[in-house]
């Protein structure tokens, strides 16, 4: 704690008074009361990135599902722990951000149906119907006035070309763009920056150097 | 660690040399790289067997699977993320063991289709088609020579209906019946063990002592 004491004191405050909203870790949809699809996420780097913003001065808010790392302590957090209650609580707290930064695995579906008591198994096949869940990150980038918006994509192919896509299809100035099976759950990931004047890949490091590099970027974008 | 040593020095070795095989956490049914079905389960109920079973003299392997809780030392530990490896796992170990208890939230069913890459969402709607999965417990209780095999039924209603009901299906002489609701994730439980002379409710308590009380349970009837 003294040595994040220290770092946090000689972190230059790039972001003083900036607001900053950060999704961070996996939504879990259930099933049923036990059951649920979920996102493999352990939180770690938008952890990285609502405690090195907070070091930099950032007022942050951290809107957080599921998640194994442990949660830096920042100004306002906020727990959702389904797509739904995550889109509730981002809008509800966008107003007035100056940065959104969608770092969450957000479940893409959820059952149309969820069973209020535990589901007993019978059948050799089950089928599960699910519906696409509203689009957080693209809901966000098309307020009236959005906030600077940043998205990750996490991609197992294709990488470079699904995040570049995904940046235009969701009208954002910034996307970070990685590889899933190499960024999820470790402790370093490798990351490139895609924006409207080109791609910066940044060196692997770990979430918290990344994240450091991440802010200083969006930092020199939002003047 | 210190008070964990005495604790253990001070435990009656009830279960000296028995050697037990035990499941903890939850399994996950990966529809993806990066999405899966899933059980809640933190892990602990299943650790905390496993910890007082070794503390007991009881010679433990642990096949486990997602869990929060943090995991005990015990003499053999073997990791199984899927049902179907828990499934393998617990087959590879169960020769010479006298005790089987089955705490973890094993799947029931998973995915027909697990793709290799992301799968890339575009329709309003999905489906999922599910297979059901082998039933450890019940395979285990029917082997040529079975240990004495305990199960657990994590209901959210009907509790003690449905509990003794799994009781006969699976063919096992001892199931310990919770509330899901109340007992997942956290540190306190309240059970009834169910044998064929009846239902022995506990009183609620720190899921260490509902450890010591079933394992004690168990013994009497291993005897």
């Amino acid at each position: 704690m003294l040595i994040e004491g220290v770092q946090a004191h000689l972190t230059p405050k790039l972001l003083a008074d900036k607001k900053i909203l950060i999704t961070a870790g996996a939504t879990m949809e259930m099933l049923d009361p036990v059951r649920g699809i979920t996102n493999i996420s352990s939180g770690k780097m938008g952890f990285a990135l609502a405690k090195v913003a907070t070091q930099m001065g950032a007022e942050v808010t951290l809107v957080y599902g599921h998640a194994t790392a442990s949660r830096p302590q920042v100004r306002h957090a906020y727990y959702a722990g389904t797509a739904h209650d995550m889109y509730q609580s981002v809008m509800q707290h966008i107003a007035d951000q100056e940065v959104f930064i969608g770092v969450a695995a957000v479940a893409d579906y959820s059952p149309l149906v969820s069973s209020d008591q535990k589901i007993k198994k019978s059948e050799q096949t089950l089928t599960i119907e699910l519906k696409k869940n509203k689009d957080i990150l693209a809901d966000v980038a098309s307020l009236p006035n959005p906030p600077y918006c940043v998205g990750f994509a996490a991609e197992t192919e294709r990488v470079l070309e699904y995040a570049r896509q995904k940046r235009l299809d969701k009208k954002i100035p910034l996307i970070v763009a990685n590889r899933a099976n190499l960024a999820l759950g470790s402790d370093n990931n490798s990351v490139i920056l895609i924006d409207a004047t080109g791609d910066y890949p940044l060196d692997t490091a770990d979430k918290t150097t990344i994240a450091a590099k991440i802010l200083t970027h969006l930092k020199h974008q939002l003047n």
